[in-house]
């Protein structure tokens, strides 16, 4: 069965290991992982989804919770939750067989990125199985892909949730207004990425 | 500066725990790092952005392409690479402030994901400047950010490139069908060294 869980962890060198070195260690298989900036300038926010039994995801969440690096953890269903992913698919296409390809990319609400003499790149966000089935037709309309990256799939709990995840980063919940209790809250310039003002990209 | 690169592993237990350590053998900072299917079910496509002097690139490199889980790397650089990222925004928002921000949405091309009674999801694909600015503009105009989730940088070299990645992986090359010659892993010294570290920014 899959889980996805969303996790809130310091922006540290060797984040990263320590979160791989703990799923190894508990025997189970990261199917994706992304790893990202968050709206805090010093904490990052994955999203790993993983194949493990149902009664495993009690012990996995409190093994990522244990860590020190850690700031919070949260496992979102698919009932709860938008679960998106970034695709990019390089195939091969000419002038001539183009325009089918646009006409694909129109129904499935892909963007063309580039333009090529032979080939055309396309960017499509969405559910997992709205991906394979750009690229199912693709293939089976006989293109040739050339390269498909995906980032792997990423979760946000639907509506005003304020879940633990968001107390742990202060974020004012609507129906409690006592602000005290959310004293945390980050200031503009603490959201945004100083790396903004570096421009690069 | 920050090097972007493209490595196609093994889809294996474990392979995450590999190159995180690696990384933090090296004592490079990993700043963003993303893991998908790629065109072929038993590999998996890296995009791995990290921080690192402009000398250590080809370091990296080799320490990637020797690690045994790895099928190849590519170093992309800015200019010959289309960059990509996608990113969840979830802002508080009632009915009265909303349509503002379907407005900036807009403009920013993002798309509305989820709308609840007291919040509104955006996703939005680009340039990491993109969604930085789209975080400002929203953070100056007064509204509050209640969740962000990036999932860091995914790249692919534009046009029909038929990189080693590509040969490596026994694609078909349309202007040379020779099969024979794309069946060989390249040789760690055949791929450095980069040939690309001009294009970059």
């Amino acid at each position: 069965m899959l889980h996805t869980f969303v996790a809130l962890v310091q922006d540290k060198p060797g984040v990263l290991t320590r979160v791989a070195s703990l799923f190894r260690r508990l025997n189970i298989n990261i199917v994706s992982l992304t790893v990202g900036e968050s709206e805090r300038a010093d904490v990052s926010r994955m999203t790993i989804v993983c194949e493990a039994p149902d009664h495993a995801a009690h012990r996995i969440r409190a093994s990522l919770y244990k860590l020190e690096i850690t700031v919070d953890v949260d496992e979102v269903g698919r009932a709860d939750a938008v679960i998106r992913e970034l695709c990019l698919v390089k195939i091969a296409a000419g002038p001539k067989t183009r325009s089918q390809i646009f006409e694909l990319a129109n129904v499935f609400r892909a963007r063309v990125v580039d333009l090529a003499p032979e080939s055309v790149m396309l960017e499509m966000t969405g559910a997992a199985s709205k991906i394979e089935g750009l690229i199912q037709v693709l293939t089976e309309s006989g293109y040739t892909i050339l390269e498909v990256s995906r980032t792997g799939r990423m979760a946000m709990r639907r509506g005003h949730h304020t879940s633990r995840v968001l107390k742990a980063l202060g974020t004012p919940d609507p129906d409690h207004h006592d602000e005290k209790l959310f004293h945390e809250k980050p200031h503009a310039d603490e959201i945004l990425p100083n790396e903004f003002a570096e421009g690069e990209g």
